[in-house]
Formats: C-alpha cells, structure tokens, sequence
C-alpha cells in the first residue's frame, strides 16, 4: 500500500493511502506533557496504544458508537476510515484530577457527583484551551447539531468503558476524546483511548497506570502501559481476581 | 435604618438591614484588576455604578426579567431583595475581548456569529476560573434547573441591553452577570451593571468606555465613567445623535 505522510502529531503519523477513504495511522514511542515542553521516549508505548485501541474500539462500535477504526495492520499501525477531525476536544471526568482540580481547587480522587464533559480548542499554539459549546459553534469550529451528538457519544463512550475497566480492576479517571466527521457528515470516534489519552487508578491499590506516572516522573511508565494492555485485553473476571488479590 | 455589614467585596459592601428580606449595597470607588493585583480609586465610580444599575434594573425588570433592586437610597447606597448569590458569574459576549480574544487567539473587536455565554466560579482565591454547567452541577454550585433559567435570563438581558445601548451610541462588547436564588428558590438577576461589569465601545470612535480604562492605563477613567451615566440615562435620539456627530 502507497502512503503519503499527511499529518505528524505528537503521538502519531497520519499517511493517506490509495485508497481516498482511508488513512494507515502509525503510533510513535514519543511523548509530550505540558503542551511539549517535556518530551521522551517510552518504549513501547506506539505498540501499546495501537493494541489498546484496536482492542476497544471494536467493541465500542459494536456497541452502538460509529469510530473511524477498521483494522490493526501491524504492531504500531492501524487503518482508519478518512475522517476530519473536529477540533474540539472533549474530556470525560467521573472523578476530579489534574488540569480540573489544580484549576477548582478540588482535591485528586474527588468523585464527582455527574460526569462532566469539558471541551478544548484543539491547538498546540494556545495550548488546548477551555471552550465551551456556544465558543466553538460562534467561532465555526462545530455545529450546534454536531455538538450535541459528540456529547452523546462521549456519554456512550464513558457508559461502556467505565464498567468494562472496572471489571477489570481498573477506576476510569477521566479520558479525553476526539471525533471526526466522515465526508457523508457522519460524526464518529477517532484518535485513540489508551494511556495516553485516559487516567487509569488500579482499584485495589490507587497506582496509576497512565501517563501522570511520565508527567509526574514517577517512574515504571513502560511497566505501567504494558499492565495496561495486559488489563484490556484480559477477561473481565481475571482483571477482577487481579484486583482483589 | 439599622445595619449590619454582612460582606464586603472588591467593589461593594452589603449590609443586613431591620428586615430579614432586604440588604443594603454600598457602592465603593474602589477599582481592582486581574484578581486584586492592581487596585486604585476610581473617584465617584460609586456613585456611577449604583445610579446606572439603578436605572437599568427597572427596565430589565419591566422587561420580564426579575431582579433583586428595590430602590436607589443614595448616591451610592441601593436597597436590594436578600438573595443567595449562585457561585457562578456568567459572562455574555457578543464581540470577541478581553479574556476571551487572548485564550483563544481572536482579535480584539471580532464580532461573534452568535452570542456566547461562559460561566466562571466565583472564587477569589482561584482566580474565578472558567467552568461550565456540567461542572457546577456535578461540585453543587447551582442545579440543572437554575443554570438553564440562568442562561435564558443571561440572554434575555443581553437582547434588552444590546439595542439599549446601540441607540445611544455605545457598543455592548461583552458583560459580566450575577444571580441569586431567593428564599423562595426564584432565579433573581443580582449584582450590577455597570462599566465595571461591561465593555463598552463608543460606536462611532471605538473609544473604551469601561474598567478597560483602568485595567489598561489609558487615562480618562472618571471622565469614562461619567460618560457612559450620561448616556445610560439620555434618551435613545440623543445618545444617537452624539454617535453620529
């Protein structure tokens, strides 16, 4: 298959193919925290979160959730259907931590009373700013129509995903997600869901198995993606029985 | 009539009166910027500030849109229902500015395809920071119910205010409101409105007309102020003849 590089963001490759509905997305080891101002490697983690992904969102899909995903191709790409990406980044929160408790002054681990689904302006240069709907729908960045039905499958998403990692011995913190358009104007799922992209707390013991533990310098960052994976891909009752042993 | 001082803000005081239903507010000249940081006095802005709210409110009031005002007792004293304010400031924007230009990197002055209404929590030791209803439900801010009211009274004022000012010459760039729940549990439109509270553009010059003034070092704040009362209480032919002389 040709490939044509068209989009290098800082996780992944994005490269059109012959076919014009399709792109291969490739998954980096490279990482940033604080809109890029820390970089690295963690090695591994493009094959991680390609697995993590590929295993997910299948299921989401059968689960009612239109995604761009349609096939993993090799260990770090995977094939995806031809989508804009709007540039509104929601995030799901079912208990406060990072960005949203430094800013409200609500301790870490807080469980809120309602998810809460915030949105970004999806620019490195401003750094992801805070938006609300009214925001991206007056400066043309979304539709009103195409809005609300993010939000609803962002809700959709967090309703399948919170108990399937709960099973598995895991709290989902929170996750950001991305969607994007098909030419038809369907509105999917796309991006990822991996480590990356969410906080992972293990039940039992509260560790994080997530990115934070690169954010934070708190070491064992391959340790913990690679448990992640190994989580995911687990039957939900040996993710219990790890959970509570 | 007895007092007893209750709370003092940034830019008002209010008192407990003989009646349990009614508080005092004391307008102060006091003038801070960027949280506290920069302060000074604005001679006679309290004056200013009571006597244009003292005139707007009855008109939003005969407007349909219920507030706490009662009557101006003195230059810069207004008696006002005993409300419980909603913790959460809402800022309805019709022209890109301020905040809202520099986070998200629109000029200044670039009109909105739509009104946009943000919400902040009002917390001076956060900085008010940017919420959104999601938010103050899920950390009991305010409920479901009060923030939609909330939102339909925000836009309701802005459709009064908007023409109001045109017709005197002034563009309303941008304002910032409070509400208040009173024991009853009705939805009151609180605080003021003001050059304090508001961006206000001469509509025919651009020339600012509010705290910008102040925040920004352009000189002439007092005489700003005294302008925008004059043209707040003129009638709408004169203050459109002045625009267009």
């Amino acid at each position: 298959m040709k490939r044509e590089p068209l989009y290098e963001g800082k996780a992944k490759r994005v490269y059109a193919t012959e076919n014009p509905h399709e792109y291969v997305v490739e998954y980096k080891d490279d990482a940033t925290a604080f809109n890029g101002v820390k970089r690295a490697q963690i090695l591994g983690k493009g094959a991680v979160n390609n697995a993590i992904t590929a295993h997910l969102f299948p299921q989401l899909e059968a689960a009612g959730i239109p995604t761009h995903f349609i096939e993993r191709l090799s260990d770090t790409e995977q094939r995806v259907r031809a989508v804009t990406i709007v540039p509104v980044e929601v995030i799901v929160r079912n208990v406060a931590a990072g960005s949203f408790s430094k800013r409200l002054g609500v301790e870490e681990g807080t469980p809120l009373a309602r998810p809460v689904v915030e949105y970004c302006y999806k620019s490195d240069a401003l750094g992801d700013p805070l938006i609300n709907r009214d925001t991206a729908v007056a400066l043309g960045w979304a539709s009103e129509e195409d809005l609300g039905r993010i939000r609803e499958l962002a809700l959709r998403v967090r309703d399948f995903l919170t108990p399937y990692f709960a099973a598995r011995g895991i709290r989902l913190i929170d996750f950001k997600l991305e969607f994007g358009k098909t030419p038809g104007g369907q509105v999917v799922l796309a991006d990822e869901i991996s480590p990356d992209t969410c906080r992972f707390w293990d039940a039992a013991t509260g560790e994080k198995l997530d990115k934070d533990r690169f954010r934070r310098d708190l070491g064992g960052v391959e340790e913990a993606y690679a448990e992640m994976l190994r989580r995911v891909t687990s039957e939900a009752e040996g993710g219990k029985q790890k959970a509570e042993g």
